[in-house]
């Protein structure tokens, strides 16, 4: 389980040439690229091939496509989330957002193209595939990370309501498309989803906590985005509601959570590894980490 | 091939029964059902069941899949093709557009989420199907309708460039999903896609052509819909380029093609009857078709 085969960079990157190929309109192909690359830090890609490989990866394939589509899928809702109406966000990973740079009408265009190339991608393994019969079943996982009733649409749309279910709201915004990676990794490698439900729940509960930290205490110079949208869109915060100390307590135990539901299989101290590596970088700068 | 054959409109509310079930927020919900109830003519879906009908309709559950996904498709194409960076409409089949009743944000992720169920629904089939492998086929024949290079989405991010390609435009923006419907209607009946390609962009075209004649003379209390939009954003048009009369004549002539392109199969009276009976409701009431 070396660090190259965490790396689904080479996937992507045929997704992307594939969905802005000869004859797509030039600023759309641009647009497609630049909500892809460079990357952030890939985590939900790289969650999913850890779990398929410590699963034994029996269909490689089918694990990176799963795990890039996952990654367009986020792109995606990145791009559609910092449109005006949303966060009205004019930077992302350092640069302008897309919308920003490319207009909003090929922001949106984009948006949508990402997540048609990401099931568009999933689909083309048809029958190169051993285990032919996963396919289905990964692309259902996937789908419904991303879409209603509670995937990430869904998770963005609660915050047009009147009141907010803050479960729910905080599963469906970031911890769908996480459990959507385990599972959808251990789906891949011809294992039951259902037992990897759990280190997606608690990963991506600690990658909300640590947004909000983030969002609360980073330099924006530093993160490459801008900060204290949270207060400003009077959005709910595990910041705001438990404190920067409680909510960096509820990160670490969010953390620990997710090890200790790891199931035995083949690589799963490996597996524990990645994981632990991945989330200390969940913690902003300055920010003492009390396991680290 | 009876009528109610062609009727998608169960599989549809199945469709949006899932992406809106509990626990979505409740404006997601019923902005979902909103786009999609109560429909058009549903003349993509219509066509593609009346090609795999017509072709023995080996794998009906695939073909109701497919169909009921590329209208969940074109439902969601019209959501972001309403919004107010693009042709910014309040009106949509005789009632507010989406984003004029729900606000701009939920037009969006309505959108979003109805392309990501139209590929949830083709997923759930998996392993309930004869022909399993028949499943990524059609997947992948809808996906290419829609995204890019050449889909939905490449065909509307045209408008967005300073020189148009003019024949790109209009096959990707209207005449893709119309080949998507053709082609995946063949193909879910196990049927060579390729020679289905034509009937697809003719009848694509002349919808194209159709849409042009509306929006230059009909009335928008009868077709519910603002007209003039051509003009007035500048767009190209076929009534523009050729007059009412040469635009007329160019409709009947892409009906002819595609009626002559249906190859022989055991349906293909039946459906010749059916494209001929769709394709009379795209003349507008006033405008004579010198076949009828």
């Amino acid at each position: 389980m070396g660090k190259a085969s965490l790396d689904c960079e080479h996937t992507l990157a045929l997704a992307v040439r594939e969905a802005a190929g000869e004859p797509c309109p030039p600023l759309l192909a641009k647009a497609l690229d630049y909500a892809v690359f460079p990357g952030g830090a890939r985590v939900r890609p790289r969650l999913c091939l850890a779990v398929a490989l410590a699963n034994g990866n029996s269909e490689p394939r089918l694990a990176s496509a799963a795990a890039s589509a996952i990654e367009l899928l986020h792109c995606a809702s990145l791009v559609h989330d910092d449109l005006p109406c949303f966060d009205d966000a004019i930077e992302r990973r350092g640069k302008p957002s897309l919308h920003a740079a490319f207009g909003e009408r090929i922001a949106v265009l984009a948006g949508d193209a990402l997540i048609v190339a990401a099931f568009q991608q999933l689909s083309q393994l048809g029958s190169r595939l051993s285990h032919p019969v996963r396919l289905a079943t990964v692309t259902g996982i996937v789908a419904r990370g991303v879409g209603g009733p509670m995937g990430i649409c869904a998770g963005q749309a609660w915050e047009c309501e009147a009141r907010v279910d803050l479960e729910h709201y905080h599963r469906s915004k970031t911890g769908a498309l996480f459990v959507a990676a385990t599972t959808a990794g251990a789906a891949s490698a011809g294992v039951d989803p259902a037992s990897w439900r759990q280190l997606g729940e608690s990963i991506g509960e600690a990658y909300q906590v640590a947004d909000d930290i983030q969002d609360a205490v980073a330099d924006p110079d530093v993160i490459g985005k801008p900060t204290g949208i949270d207060v400003a869109l009077d959005r709910p915060s595990a910041v705001r509601e438990l404190g920067l100390e409680g909510a960096v307590k509820r990160l670490e135990r969010c953390i620990e959570e997710g090890l200790d539901s790891i199931p035995d299989c083949e690589g799963s101290a490996l597996l524990r590894k990645v994981v632990q590596a991945q989330s200390n970088r969940f913690f902003p700068q300055g920010i003492k980490h009390s396991a680290a």
